[in-house]
């Protein structure tokens, strides 16, 4: 596995796995019929200080296959810029291979590197307890768990945790 | 004092005690570079379910003095937009008059007939004591301070309380 950074055109293959992702509406904000353009913008269309990473596995082609992707983007704007926050999302036809952990890692490293002090996710929803997991074991810990903040399709209302990690 | 709902042409009277605020850098994100028509927007251009409110006192003139601004927006896009995120200004000159303490349960009013099922602070600076205690006793509690998160113009690196109120 590769971890580079993401380009424009990686966009289609990040959006093939990200689409049933985002529809099933367990794991971010985003409602449903949140236009696409907006999400590429999100993931993928940024500028320094934000980033983009993507992980991308060898399938016999010459590029290889996209199964991941990190954006990373200042938490805050002025005064609170020095914190990082950050985005995930992997193909589910690879979990548990350590995509997630291995961009996760590639993240952590990149916004030390750009100069970022700490990590701070802000909607980490706590019955995704693979992602909740894979932060632990990367060094965030758990501050808070904001009560009844995500509206889960199947779940209602469920906490989303605000996780933590120095740099 | 009468609290009302805020107007375009209120601005004036609030950017009048608000640009010295910004300006210190002590209370808010913003650089202190920070354009007034960017602050506008944020303040006072409110669209539902986001809503503005000013304070109000008598001073001898028609429309009386706008001494304090509320502003009251969701707090996250999408699944997460039942939370209410809100923003408080007032004028120096009338501190430690209860302005503060009727635009926040004004707020608090607003919020939940609005719909919204709980309130959230993200950014209150540790330092601004004035504004925790006030939070404090209006029932909201902090959930975590998030360590160095704001970098104070005098202080260095200082705590931002994460601040809940279910409504």
């Amino acid at each position: 596995m590769e971890i580079r950074d993401a380009r424009p055109e990686d966009w289609p293959a990040v959006w093939a796995f990200a689409a049933p992702i985002v529809a099933s509406g367990e794991h971010f904000l985003w409602e449903a019929d949140t236009p696409e353009a907006r999400l590429r913008a999100f993931w993928i269309e940024k500028e320094a200080p934000a980033s983009a990473l993507v992980a991308v596995v060898e399938d016999g082609s010459v590029d290889g296959r996209v199964v991941g992707i990190a954006e990373i983007h200042p938490n805050q704007p002025g005064r609170g810029s020095h914190i990082a926050n950050a985005g995930f999302m992997v193909d589910p036809a690879v979990r548990g291979k350590g995509v997630g952990r291995a961009l996760g890692a590639a993240a952590l490293a990149r916004a030390k590197a750009d100069g970022f002090t700490a990590m701070q996710f802000n909607a980490v929803v706590a019955t995704n307890t693979r992602a909740v997991d894979l932060w632990h074991a990367l060094g965030f810990r758990t501050l808070a768990v904001l009560p009844e903040t995500f509206r889960h399709p199947t779940q209602g209302l469920v906490g989303m945790h605000l996780m933590f990690r120095e740099l």
